[in-house]
């Protein structure tokens, strides 16, 4: 047999494994796998370097599948390799409660899955942020020691979403030439051929954006090998259109999207093994195919020896900060630092807005924590996203921590998953709170993937006036609350915000969320504590154990309840206030805790410039809500609070009468 | 004077008047509307057909001012046009509390401004649902009544954004040539120049998606006004690269991001004065620009009134429905064809999934209710949106009422936006729940703008299996009845998704969203009920008005409520069932209603498949919640629900053992 042909029955396998764990499962989605056999063949027989037996290598390449429906594309080539991991077992059990082998890719669940992907272009658009990453890296430890491509697998589907366009345009802008995307070019969809919806030429719209792009033939292995070579000869990033036909070999679901996303059946499976020359039995890889494979799989190990070398050769301090960084622990002196610049709050007592006491936290976090890149999609002087030691990142110049994202929320936040996941790095991002929605389905996938990301939100309540309610949030934060995993953080002043970008910083396994002011907030916490109280949740700021009346507020509310407390008081009764900088940590409590904060007041407030979704967890059903039930409204913030009724007054008026007429 | 020095001036004005009522609210974005002050001259006095004095003529041309921060220029545009709405005194009430203008255009707020902007990209997306729809009009009631325009102003975020990439393809495949797009190519954005992020060809972009594009001086009146000849005369859609300097005239602050998104002060508006040769007082505009700026904007009376005069030609039936389509009336038969389609269901007790259940109603509702145009992101089998006679919407056919949207969640609903307030369409489309994140931004405009949209969500919980965590919803329904103003549906059973869409077509100020499942449930509704029980938002379904236990329980989850309710009889005790099918409707109900349907059982269970956030409004602090804590697992729905603890037993058990606890 020659090599061609051996190649080719190696790209049989994929498909034969695709179709026939999709087949026992009786779900999943045969077609991409069997499209892009071939490419998946090249690209890990020849080019993708990866050492299956040291997955975590940190100078692999990246392998991204786009098309995440794909997955069994995935799980066959890590089997094929020679994985621990996806064993033919798990194979077997594709799509099973507690298998490797999920319905899509996880990266939390199976070690060899770069990335978690199904939600169409998040994949193309973290794969930016790895190859950005890669970029930083090497401009910070050499070449030598950081040299890797990123390879991504994409469908129509994730060519055709909006992020796609940000991914494309970024990664263009920025000259990302080790980034190269091959694209299932196949022409059918769910609904059925592309031309039902997509008239665009790809190619001509890559190159438009500063991509490498060309046509090739998906099937003939030579040919994208030959455009994969050229891509990495290429100083632009770089997309090879695979021209395939879905479901290659099924003999009457091919070319069609009856293939694409449910079982073949057994006959159809029986027409595709007799056509593509496969006479095995489901789950059998003949001899010459597996040690073809296994070839593959091991044909990394002398290059990642090498890099070892490499690597113990760096001086010692370059070395264990490129193992701390891997390793993802915060710099020695992080936590002096941190307690040394809180002290100074407390002793400084700034009245800033919390999105400039972000600033003020990220001048001094940038200069201790050199992991940490930020960035803002075209909002930095709003969003107060740049430490002063920050440089920006540019095309020439990777060195720079500071990105320029551009107007481009949903692909900063996906790239930040993307250079997050990579590892090395420690990435946040700005914009406004509002335009949380638009990075939504980013956020939620950091949070599934217990990405380590930091989100920065300013402007967080109508409270930013003027610009109304398309810029005002008001069921941002229950909204974002809802996502599990995330930490959503709603600093009451300086010290707060720097406690939770501590938080945000030492949380390796959460996502984070500031929502920060655009108004100034007086300091609140004037007496220095070592503890990090926010870390709590909740937790009383002001008052006794004991009240008539708890108020419970988060960010710019607490100072108002600080006053309604006043007032209460004024009139002979009690108070107490809870701050609740992040409702997520505060359930993380022991029950005592919870009890005792939350606390037997007769009367409960909660003050959120907000809806009332999820206070009733604070204040129970029947307490009294001070916020917001309708979009805001554009007027100056003196005028906005008190048309919502969002007063100390209102908040005490309404406590004062409750507590009468409980007498 | 000549015509062209007139036109200057006329263009000044506009510059002048955005530049005093930023400096008058000290807030607001002068730059955009001083660098497209031309552009909008030209528009409008040549092109916008537009009658100031008639703003609801169905014919109308449409100006979409998609770069929303840029809301001065349209104000200025509609108050030297001669609107009633649009007074010097509305202009000088700039971004105040209840003024005409606010921050960013309002349609709800005042009448000339189509389409509320400021969130970027979405005024080009829903351009491209306006231009649809003038374009499905026209194939119903031919051109005579129907042919017009959509003009668009877009800046650099609007191209930036994601959801631009979807629009373009969308629009070039669908050959939109009526849709006209001027880019206001300034080069700056709010970071600094637009090099720091993006080095796209946007000319070459759109030309790869369909569209005629060309580069135009911005400043050059006669060469803007022949760029949009050239472009009314193309078969494809256009987009006009306006070259502009922002802030134009402005001496220090033009060219620059200063001049973007705050008042420029009196010293730079005094220069900017003299630079542009317009020594008149703040909000004066002189005789002839003023003289100029009403000419044209009676210019189209003429045209008007020979429309009205077609229309009134028109016979009976067809001028009938014209209006009708227009005045958002269901057809006279709805009602009755809706009731019975109901008793069918009650009467045949159908066991099939919600999405299944939601298609049956489909193919009636599209055969009685001729508005309705469905679509669907490339989901059109597993969402089940296209009614029987509904065929495809093609770029050589625009009388198509099904679209395929392709794989553009957040296209879609702003194209379903524009449709719905371009007028005489009543638009709805699907995609599976989960990523109603990625359409977030266009269902948050639709509540805002009360747009009458419809949004078919399907596989709305864990309950959808293999497909995992990535496509299994668990935070989208709590996040989703946060937003104000949107009616959140999860009907249980066949006549609860008929009562959901009838609601949902009914409520001409309200969004309305369908959460369906992917799983079969029983007709629970077996007694036909004249009454749309799903509009009182939650309401007993099963068992005595007083029980030891009530169970709430919505969609699917219902089914399991009933189960348990068995369960809890046989251990001797009482149970009775609330659907409740939407929390917004719900709370909009009298006091006494809603506190007897909530009940006063000393044990309260919510079952849903999904968190509890919003729960604890009907079943207290301290009721018991059956659902979901974390993300969902890939594996089949059999093994889901029991793996989560979501089951009838579990249910009863937990009522059961608090109702033993509790005595």
């Amino acid at each position: 047999m020659t090599e061609t042909e051996l190649k080719k029955r190696m790209a049989n396998a994929i498909r034969a494994l695709a179709m026939d764990a999709v087949e026992k499962a009786k779900s999943g989605h045969p077609g991409m796998p069997m499209g892009m056999a071939d490419v998946a063949t090249v690209l890990f027989t020849r080019f993708v370097k990866y050492d299956v037996h040291a997955p975590h290598w940190p100078d692999r390449d990246r392998f991204i599948l786009s098309a995440g429906h794909g997955s069994m594309l995935l799980y066959s080539v890590l089997n094929l390799l020679g994985s621990d991991v996806v064993s033919m077992e798990e194979i077997q059990r594709f799509r099973q409660l507690h298998s490797k082998t999920p319905g899509h890719p996880e990266n939390f669940d199976t070690i060899g899955v770069e990335t978690t992907t199904g939600p169409l272009g998040q994949g193309l658009a973290m794969s930016v942020g790895f190859a950005l990453a890669e970029r930083m890296l090497a401009a910070e430890f050499g070449n030598d020691i950081v040299d890797h491509h990123t390879y991504v697998i994409a469908g129509d589907g994730c060519l055709m979403e909006g992020v796609s366009h940000e991914a494309i345009d970024l990664a263009g802008h920025l000259k990302l030439n080790k980034l190269i995307v091959l694209w299932d070019d196949n022409r059918i969809t769910i609904d059925g051929h592309t031309d039902l919806a997509t008239s665009i030429d790809q190619v001509a719209r890559f190159k438009a954006s500063g991509w490498n792009a060309e046509h090739v033939d998906g099937f003939d292995q030579e040919a994208v090998a030959a455009a994969i070579e050229r891509a990495r000869k290429s100083d632009k990033p770089s997309m090879i259109a695979c021209r395939t036909i879905i479901g290659y070999g099924a003999p009457t679901k091919a070319d069609s999207h009856a293939s694409h996303g449910s079982a073949l059946g057994a006959t159809e499976i029986a027409g595709a093994r007799e056509k593509l020359g496969w006479p095995y039995a489901p789950f059998e890889i003949p001899e010459d195919v597996a040690g073809g494979w296994h070839e593959a799989g091991r044909q990394w190990v002398g290059a990642r020896e090498a890099w070892e070398k490499r690597l113990a050769a760096l001086d010692h301090d370059k070395k264990a900060e490129f193992k701390r960084r891997f390793d993802r622990i915060l710099p020695g002196n992080f936590e002096a630092a941190m307690e040394a610049y809180k002290r100074g709050l407390s002793d400084s007592k700034p009245k800033v807005a919390s999105r400039k006491s972000s600033e003020m936290a990220l001048d001094m976090l940038a200069t201790v924590v050199p992991e940490l890149v930020g960035g803002s999609a075209d909002l930095t002087g709003s969003n107060l996203t740049r430490g002063k030691s920050q440089q920006p990142l540019t095309p020439d110049d990777y060195s720079g921590r500071y990105i320029h994202y551009g107007i481009r929320e949903f692909g900063m936040s996906a790239a930040m998953n993307g250079i997050a996941l990579h590892g090395g790095f420690l990435p946040y991002g700005g914009t406004f709170l509002v335009f949380s929605d638009y990075a939504r389905p980013a956020i939620r996938l950091s949070a599934l993937m217990r990405a380590h990301v930091v989100y920065v939100m300013t402007h967080d309540s109508i409270g930013l006036g003027e610009d109304g309610p398309t810029h005002q949030p008001v069921e941002h934060l229950a909204a974002l609350r809802a996502i599990p995993n995330l930490l959503v953080f709603r600093p009451a002043d300086a010290v707060e915000v720097a406690e939770a970008w501590q938080i945000a910083l030492e949380s390796t396994n959460h996502p984070s969320l500031l929502a920060l002011s655009r108004q100034n907030l007086p300091t609140l916490r004037v007496e220095h504590s070592v503890v990090n109280k926010t870390a709590k949740g909740a937790y009383l700021i002001d008052g006794p154990a004991k009240a008539d009346v708890t108020i419970f507020a988060t960010g710019s509310e607490v100072a108002i309840a600080v006053d309604a407390k006043a007032k209460i008081e004024a009139a002979g009764r009690t108070a107490r206030i809870v701050s609740v900088p992040c409702f997520e940590l505060f359930e993380q409590q022991d029950e005592a805790y919870k009890a005792e904060t939350i606390g037997d007041s007769p009367v409960k407030v909660a003050i959120e410039a907000a809806i009332r979704q999820g206070w009733d967890r604070f204040i129970g059903t029947d307490g009294i809500f001070i916020g917001m039930s309708t979009f805001g409204a554009s007027a100056p913030i003196e005028a906005l609070y008190p048309y919502f009724g969002i007063t100390a007054d209102a908040a005490a008026d309404a406590a004062l009468a409750k507590l009468t007429s409980n007498v």
